[in-house]
């Protein structure tokens, strides 16, 4: 077993306590949850309000984590650190100071964007993406002060690229795939990963079928390819795991990530009127119990030992130290 | 100097620098804060901001108190640590879990109820006291199980001695004097005292001109025989200041405090239509640097040097101690 620990850098599962076994079966020791899609501050904070129910009831698989040591700590007690996060800023509402609220709340994580335009930046599925607003700029600054990571997963190009310039503190795209693996709206071109992980920011690849070549029928070794192509490109060190797992899901879930309460006709994202729902994952990736396929992988295209535990934790945990407290 | 730290346990000013530099200047180590009268959780926050940006402004004056040890901190650094309390359970609104939530935000006091009656129990100005709510049971363990102190310096007889007899920790009266001292609805029974102070609670005396015999004109050795006559009843270990300072702020405050948005009416609370306003403070005390006018008093009335550090600090820093974290 690697010193280095597991880290999932995204998940947005229907949690419990299977789902919670199986990250201890499968030596899951950190997962970034997602606690917001849509939400104002108080709907946010019903979400927390459900996670503190299950870290009471479930103490011996689960527990906040708030830091890099809390992930060391759950490999040490052979549990699972949980860090929130939240795909659009809908929970700071228009208010600067909830930043700093959301972090003293354990929040880690937010994407300035959704899908679409947000009070911050521009989501990837605008026709026209104007960049880091006024009060992107203020909330970009305001999240580097207090520790809250800029993370751009689902936002445009030039957003991204504004965001990158602009933030003093490494950012991260949590969860996508280069573009040149697989042309996508929510994968990345060639300038934002290099742009990225030359800033020192991490870039964790997605297991969401729709960000994979070939979709639910994508290879565990066409996976492995193209990270060990983006290792070689970028650097080894910039790269982790953040797989979008949306597991025991309903559909009705998807259809509330892409359609919030913003439309009034069904927006399908990147499904389509006859493919609506959460597509299959590929078979060698369905739960928690799955990454030991991936460190296979990774090890039949050549990493070695040391960088498998770099891509499958250690990156992120570097990461997580460097980034969750105040700006030095 | 005292190696003992000086703790008032409820102050409601308007807040500014001129104050938390009275603070340091009187050597305040300790100060519990109301943040919210009838807010909801939402405006609460909104309170909450609001100190952090006084945190960020004033670092060399003040910071967040959560512990016990933050008081030693304080004094050791000559700064003073601010605990966060509510006056009403309003910002849990009818929600139980945000006494987590609320407790995670550095929130260290609520009271049951302010005047009227609440979700929880009944206040002090109701015509019929009808003891603690079905929702106030559950509310109370779970204020005890997380470590959010039960205050109930607004709330009736019945409602007071039912608290005491459910809460399973220690309880408080942060601000209030006793009724054999001077009749007022916020004073306390001897009842109410020997219960709580028998079950090893906290009772701070106020300063608020209402709540002392012959007001504004009250002499401090006046103040000093009810305290020396209560440690002789009681135990001096109950005993310690919550001075309900509510220095500088406007009338329209008072008006805010005793109607909130429930009133169509003027309620005049402990005032009257001809003296509306926020009462003189006794001229011996009237801001943070006037702490020491009590200690002589204290001396004057016979109190050692120990008892005196034991009711200006001591008692209440270790209440702090045994009261913020979760139950063991």
């Amino acid at each position: 077993m690697s010193e280095t620990p597991l880290i999932d850098c995204l998940q947005y599962a229907n949690w419990s306590e299977k789902i919670f076994r199986q990250m201890h079966e499968g030596g899951v020791h950190g997962v970034h949850v997602t606690i917001a899609y849509h939400e104002t501050f108080r709907e946010m904070v019903l979400n927390l309000e459900q996670w503190n129910r299950w870290f009471e009831r479930y103490p011996e698989l689960i527990f906040i984590g708030r830091s890099g040591d809390d992930v060391r700590r759950a490999k040490v007690e052979n549990r699972t650190a949980i860090f929130f996060g939240f795909q659009n800023p809908s929970p700071i509402e228009d208010d600067i100071g909830l930043i700093k609220i959301c972090h003293t709340l354990g929040v880690r994580f937010m994407q300035l964007t959704y899908n679409n335009q947000s009070l911050l930046a521009t989501g990837c599925y605008e026709d026209e993406d104007t960049g880091v607003t006024r009060f992107g700029r203020q909330a970009i600054a305001e999240m580097n002060r207090v520790g809250l990571v800029v993370d751009m997963s689902h936002s445009g190009e030039r957003s991204t690229l504004e965001a990158i310039e602009i933030s003093t503190r490494p950012m991260a795209i949590t969860h996508a795939n280069p573009a040149r693996w697989h042309q996508a709206l929510r994968n990345k071109s060639d300038t934002v990963i290099k742009e990225l992980t030359q800033s020192g920011g991490m870039f964790g690849f997605s297991l969401y079928p729709h960000h994979l070549k070939n979709g639910s029928a994508c290879a565990v070794t066409e996976f492995c390819e193209m990270i060990a192509d983006m290792a070689g490109r970028y650097g080894v060190e910039h790269f982790g795991i953040g797989s979008d797992l949306c597991q025991d899901q309903p559909d009705s879930v998807v259809t509330w990530m892409r359609n919030g309460r913003w439309s009034n006709t069904t927006d399908y994202g990147e499904g389509s009127k006859t493919a609506a729902g959460f597509p299959d994952q590929p078979d060698w990736f369905v739960n928690n119990t799955s990454f030991s396929n991936i460190s296979k992988g990774l090890h039949g295209v050549g990493f070695c030992d040391d960088e498998i535990a770099a891509i499958m934790g250690g990156n992120w945990l570097r990461f997580y130290d460097q980034s969750f407290g105040p700006e030095i």
